[in-house]
């Protein structure tokens, strides 16, 4: 069984403006999830910020075999994620997954990206 | 014996376009592979989709003391990596290797670049 | 209870020019302190050099179920980080916490960005 | 004692151009070496290729309590390192470091970053 069911990434942010409306251009960051187990997996995000409480959970599903490119941008429920805000998120999966973050960030003329794989927690 | 014999890179996304055509300026992915071992290494790569079954396993070898810095646009069997698609990728060893993900994008104008040493899996 | 007490981030430069000089978009480098805990977080920093004794400890608090975003160009007690300087961190905290270290420079007209989780200390 | 005493990094290229000759913007790769013990480190860094015998050992010191921001790109001793070259690196030190890999790429007016933790080595 390939990963863990807790992940962690301290690092999140949302610029607020593109230089490219297309979806593909667009500032945003995303949380890539790797379900590489026989069962589909049910996923939950808690959002952490500096001066209020954490939001959440946002709840979405990843297939057996299959992985998910999850778009922060895209969560709507039940709030949408403030744009040019620091936050955090703990991602929660009922099966093991593997899960790396990503940003592009098309702000100023041209894009630059950064990723890491999010940090696993034991247990 | 440095490294792990199955390594999981969840981001996988390889840009359609690109500001170059050289070889060097293309958008690509790509699975750098050290196997530091006295052995040479047998590698399969599983791709993972979001919409489909996974694809592979594409083989290829990495030779004792050597490194392999393999483009995913260049695999070609059992099927090409479709362009602007999310995947995600297991890679399997016999012998223990370490992996690092890096992308290029060369989509606009200038090129952004992301890296992160894989997932590695116990056992 | 998720995450380490003592986190190291090997990398440190803080570049001394940036094309804006909006917040957002200044030249900078940030670690972003993840605390999930139930209890508010005493976090102390340490920079070490290349060629002088080490600075610090700066603190500074992350409240329970809070993240912060400290960029290392705000510290200035009990000393300033000297820009264009290499320089490494080792950041403990009494509380578990997750450390991302991130730098967006734009020192050339364009952004680019790096971000890695930090390395974890184990006990 | 922070760290471990043997790193990967199975990412590895030094592009052969830069938009700028000045050294804070040439293109470049680094292993950012953090020794928080209390003992001078003596490192040593193998190169791996794709299809050549390994290179090194390129041998430095770095002080207790002191941080070093290696660039490969001066490595001289037992020879240079190729630009344009896929590369991998193995170090070794006599007391734990942490390590962390990044490189600067000026190739293509505006410059790009990549980053990561090197991949720790048990034992």
């Amino acid at each position: 069984m390939i990963g863990h069911r807790t992940w962690a990434i301290a690092e999140g942010y949302i610029p607020g403006g593109s230089v490219s409306e297309s979806r593909e251009l667009q500032s945003h960051e995303a949380a890539c999830v790797l379900n590489a187990t026989d069962w589909d997996a049910s996923v939950e995000i808690t959002l952490y910020f500096e001066d209020r409480e954490p939001a959440g959970p946002y709840r979405f599903k990843v297939g057996a075999k299959r992985t998910r490119h999850l778009r922060f941008n895209d969560l709507a429920d039940p709030e949408p994620v403030p744009r040019d805000t620091p936050y955090s998120s703990i991602i929660i999966s009922n099966v093991p997954v593997v899960v790396q973050h990503t940003r592009l960030d098309s702000r100023n003329t041209h894009i630059a990206l950064l990723s890491t794989v999010a940090f696993p927690v034991e247990g």
